[in-house]
């Protein structure tokens, strides 16, 4: 299969978006790459090295992760996401790969309103780790007016995305509250607790879970509107990064110097514990195609472990089985 | 001041909250307290010691951190949540401190309707840790239905309390939203957003800020629905508890054995620096009244502190601010 990559997305492009593209048709069988973006930023990056099955979009564009997405978008014809998503569209790729602006990414696709069969809105999938393993928490950001019906269809998408890349045989599905009674909540809340007690899924959920719930591992699934999704993945971002740093200079200041090397080795190993680019990006489901969005700051294994999603979500036809399940729910 | 304490809520009541009562009645020059409880399970605690403004208020219920709050305050009428409204509302209290059911005392609170004049809806504060000093998030969970005009009087009110409490100068107060950009966000956003800018409060108003900018300490007052400022207090206590834990297996794994105290004691250290309870607990602003609530585990450092901002709270007239401020600005 062949994916689009938004060569000039990420803090660090185009140089590791590139390796990372390098290594997944060396290391994927069948993976063919179109690098989206400046072809004279490009082409050192793949010098020297096997350039079969990567092929170069040349555009002359770019969003940076500051810019208004929206505007950026209005302004910026031939930018590489509005290039990646036009490559996807007319059929020269199956799925997008982007390390750049989320909102750009998002907007872009949601403009084009080429969406699955009854998906209502399509939302953004993460992947956190857990003290229990991995979890699919969506919508984090794509969906600022959810309804319950919207919150409904997250579950079935997010339960596919789970058992399909996350290899978890019957997800738990669970619903984000401000505590675990059926009766609590905000009215978006208490109905989509109904919604999904009288679903097919209802063998499959746990009902209501709180904030601390989610690192333990309570749910495979969680549901929640785009805008807590998103406020809260931030405040992990934020909190994961000020506690280790904080750890970190705390420990050093007690050990002897000759202990130092080990502590910041454990150091490093515990921030890529928390790191989710490890499960290869956040995927935008419900769109007609395949879009995995990665982290600004990804390197070269985000890169390559987001194509690999990309090649198994196709291959898995999840899409497919959304659609499928979907309007056989309704 | 006299202060209603609920001696039969948290973790470990009675015995570190009749404890914490009898420390800041010997600290706090002016302050009397009526425990609130079951007279046999509070006396024990008390013999032997000077009880002098002490007094116990014998009732015979106790409502459990697992029930629900609106069910078991329609049952328990001799609950010592209830006769803490009780004796708040007949003035022999100025203020409650409770560590029980914080669902159950703000359901007990919310349900007298005694309002401050020109407050539309009482709100949860918390002041937590950041790299920059505390800071006020309001609300987490009073309030399951936020208009914009509901946030920007927990601005107003969160200022207040961030001022005199925490005694910072002219507090700055930000919108939670999902990207700093004035358009972010769903409509309660921003509309919210365009309230503070047209208002007296504009001056501080630093606009949106993102989840990863609460720990940072961008902002002295961040005001947010009851929904999300709920599921992220507790996406923090579950993560900081995560994160320490195995950073504290993961280092001691890597440390010879006799440095294990030393890795220990630190990690206790940075377990206390993200504990919010130092901060004397979470007010519920808007209320004819004063109530602080305390975190369930709250130890008897945690309730004296309470405490102590109970008296601080009436000895600044709070209250009598929030009212002039919000009547001035309307």
């Amino acid at each position: 299969m062949r994916i689009a990559l938004d060569a000039m997305g990420g803090d660090f492009a185009p140089g590791p978006i590139v390796q990372g593209a390098v290594e997944a048709v060396r290391d994927l069988p069948g993976t063919e790459v179109v690098l989206v973006g400046d072809r004279a930023q490009i082409e050192p990056h793949l010098a020297g090295g096997d350039t079969s099955g990567i092929e170069i979009f040349h555009c002359t564009q770019n969003i940076g992760m500051d810019e208004s997405p929206v505007e950026a978008l209005r302004r910026k014809r031939d930018s590489s996401i509005i290039r990646c998503w036009e490559l996807m569209g007319i059929g020269r790729a199956a799925a997008i790969v982007s390390a750049g602006s989320t909102g750009a990414v998002v907007a872009a696709g949601l403009f084009q309103k080429k969406f699955l069969k009854g998906v209502k809105r399509p939302g953004i999938a993460v992947v956190l780790p857990t003290a229990n393993g991995p979890c699919v928490m969506l919508d984090v950001g794509a969906n600022m007016a959810a309804k319950p019906e919207h919150l409904f269809q997250y579950g079935v998408m997010g339960s596919l995305y789970a058992e399909h890349i996350l290899k978890i045989e019957e997800p738990t599905v669970a619903l984000m509250n401000v505590g675990t009674e059926e009766q609590k909540g905000n009215e978006l809340a208490k109905e989509t607790h109904a919604l999904f007690d009288s679903s097919r899924l209802k063998d499959r959920f746990l009902g209501n879970i709180e904030g601390r719930d989610i690192y333990k591992g309570t749910a495979h699934v969680i549901v929640c509107d785009g805008f807590v999704g998103n406020v809260v993945l931030k405040v992990c971002e934020g909190l994961v990064e000020l506690v280790l740093s904080n750890s970190a200079d705390e420990m050093l200041a007690r050990l002897p110097r000759d202990q130092h090397d080990a502590a910041r080795t454990a150091f490093e190993a515990l921030m890529r514990r928390y790191d989710y680019s490890q499960y290869g990006g956040a995927p935008l489901l419900g769109i007609d195609g395949i879009c995995i969005i990665c982290h600004g700051a990804s390197g070269t294994s985000a890169i390559r472990n987001a194509i690999r999603v990309a090649g198994t979500f196709a291959h898995d036809h999840i899409n497919e089985l959304i659609v499928s399940e979907l309007n056989s729910h309704s």
